[in-house]
């Protein structure tokens, strides 16, 4: 690392660069029984259903820990004990939803698709009408793994039509995304502070439909992940029911209210696809390709395809990007050497050029030739012969 | 509230006041993947283990979410499926620590004795010589509901002679009261973030006895609150398993190393029993009582029998006095009118006399006549008829 310290610009999928304001919000000290850190509680909840529209029918819970907990507070509260659970699989967080009800003891199937093919609503339809046993259906929006965008509106169409209840694991796309409540039918909804609202981690929320809510005491066999206690505990008291992440809070509702004053979920994609956009730019100036079809890729994170060359190695790239100032993402596949590039955090276009320009200087110093060297030295030599 | 609204000094178990310098450890964007945020979190294990003398056994295991998650997650994963737990109560932190143990499925007994009064060795040698089947004990240390000290040492005698598992609830004694894991003998002892280390709430972590942990594979019914996949995951990863509260782990190391500078422990203890002579020399001043006997009392939260008035209301009392500046907390009994008022946390002596202060200018305001009003009445009365 040089030896100037710059803070680095996080690409990665969460933690992720927040703006100075949502930081600074983290410096003060809240009483969690006080009113006024109860009235921030009140507002952020009410501000994460605007961002689905989804006051008629749902209310927000939030919950402390990292995303999977709320996914397993959300299943572990939801799905009752003789329910049966149908998780569908492109990667690795499809494998852990699985995992966790599995470990809960709960009957769970699972239908898995090759990385870089989505689930799609006829695979729903088929299996659903297939067993008639399954009560709960478990799909991840964005799977962080590859960055691949499952078909959402179409099964949770299906799954509504089959009466089944949908869990949705929206950890990498909500508040990028659009999904409106009243057009895209759930029971629950799962996101987390540290994703795409730009907040720091340290608590996740659920959106989850109020009727089925209701009647889910008892089902659940973790006090902590409860999400009904946790619920009816916050409607009557308005505090958490056990000790809040304070400071993550207060940052979170800041980083709420920029996301309002960016233009909300709209502006928010568009500047996410603009990285995006700057990011496969460049990464086609230096010949290197993305894992996914573009038809399938989410603007949010993007598994590139490491340089065909005996010189490459990740963990050097990744120090020599670093050092230049971005931290990226190590891929997490098994059949292909891959780095992933997050598009998402408190940047815009100008902070990924750069980001293109560090891989690329990073690159060359490792000796590795891309594209972009072999064009400019093929230039030069033609520069050369026709001089 | 005043239009001046500086942040008021938390007296409550915590969250609590923290330092400026731990707030400021916020202001930074961490990678949960990158080199130098995994040292903060080696750094921050080894100090832990430290402060109860603990490496020899020992294995220090962070966890996200409140201190109640980590109890959970280590009652799940080190009581086996066919184990049995006594837990011994005189609070709501040991209640708590009992239904969770139900709610996942486990056999539990329970030994309650009054909130005022402490569990005692010989309570536990009788319990433990009665019933055979019992595995493990958990016990609260110092209890939140009253600030009750149960006798640790002498319990942890007692269950290491009878062969049985030790579970500590420190959640609100760790740092402040010595425990020395070469003279006291537990299998796990969990604490957090947003307590007497004077960190912000948002992470806990379990001291947990090595032997054991390594044969606790496969016990947990919870993904999130596996302690054991926590655990061997970051010895083999140095990573978090879920994404870190990376925010709130960097504030806690800046903590941890606050609290080494102060003297360790011996200093914090010594801080704090000043902070609670303080606050006793002043209420004894304004004629109110505390709950407990000193005797029994640690000098981390202390409940305070509310003024014998007509005109005392807490929810009233309890605004005046954030109004002046200082957040006390509610009491938790049911057959008596309590307050609770915090000793923890980064203020002194003087803050607390300020405190004291503030809450007799708060009583008075609210008409209610303390001794130390009384008193001043009839010294000026005895100074008129005497004149």
């Amino acid at each position: 690392m040089s030896l100037v310290s710059r803070d680095p610009i996080l690409l990665t999928p969460g933690p992720l660069t927040t703006s100075l304001s949502t930081k600074t919000a983290m410096l003060r000290d809240w009483g969690s029984w006080d009113a006024s850190f109860n009235a921030i509680t009140a507002e952020v909840r009410k501000q994460l259903l605007d961002i689905a529209n989804a006051h008629e029918n749902h209310v927000c819970v939030p919950m402390q820990g990292s995303g999977t907990f709320s996914i397993e507070a959300a299943v572990n509260t939801l799905l009752p004990r003789d329910g049966h659970m149908l998780v569908l699989i492109n990667g690795a967080y499809g494998k852990r939803m699985a995992k966790l009800v599995q470990m809960m003891g709960r009957k769970v199937s699972v239908f898995e698709t090759p990385e870089d093919i989505p689930t799609t609503a006829a695979d729903v339809e088929r299996l659903l009408s297939g067993d008639r046993s399954i009560t709960h259906v478990g799909l991840i929006h964005c799977e962080t793994s590859t960055g691949i965008l499952n078909p959402l509106a179409e099964i949770a169409d299906i799954v509504a039509r089959h009466r089944r209840s949908l869990i949705i694991d929206a950890m990498s796309s909500f508040g990028a995304l659009a999904v409106d409540a009243a057009k895209v039918p759930f029971d629950a909804l799962i996101a987390a502070s540290g994703k795409c609202i730009e907040g720091p981690p340290g608590m996740g929320f659920v959106l989850v439909r109020k009727s089925v809510l209701e009647k889910a005491a008892g089902n659940s066999t973790s006090l902590s992940l409860d999400l009904y206690d946790q619920w009816s505990y916050m409607e009557k008291t308005t505090q958490w029911r056990f000790t809040p992440p304070t400071h993550i809070v207060a940052a979170f509702h800041q980083a709420l209210m920029q996301f309002v004053a960016e233009g909300g979920q709209p502006a928010r994609l568009a500047r996410y696809q603009k990285n995006y956009e700057a990011l496969m730019t460049g990464m086609d100036e230096l010949g290197l390709k993305s894992f996914l079809d573009p038809k399938i890729q989410a603007p949010i994170i993007v598994t590139i395809h490491a340089p065909d060359s005996g010189n490459y190695e990740f963990k050097r790239f990744y120090n020599q990007v670093r050092d230049k100032g971005f931290v990226l993402y190590p891929g997490k596949l098994t059949q292909a050497e891959t780095f992933r590039v997050g598009c998402i955090g408190a940047i815009g276009a100008d902070e990924m050029r750069q980001a293109v320009h560090a891989i690329a200087d990073a690159l060359r110093e490792m000796g590795i030739t891309t594209k972009g060297t072999r064009e400019k030295r093929l230039a030069s030599e033609l520069a050369v012969n026709t001089a």
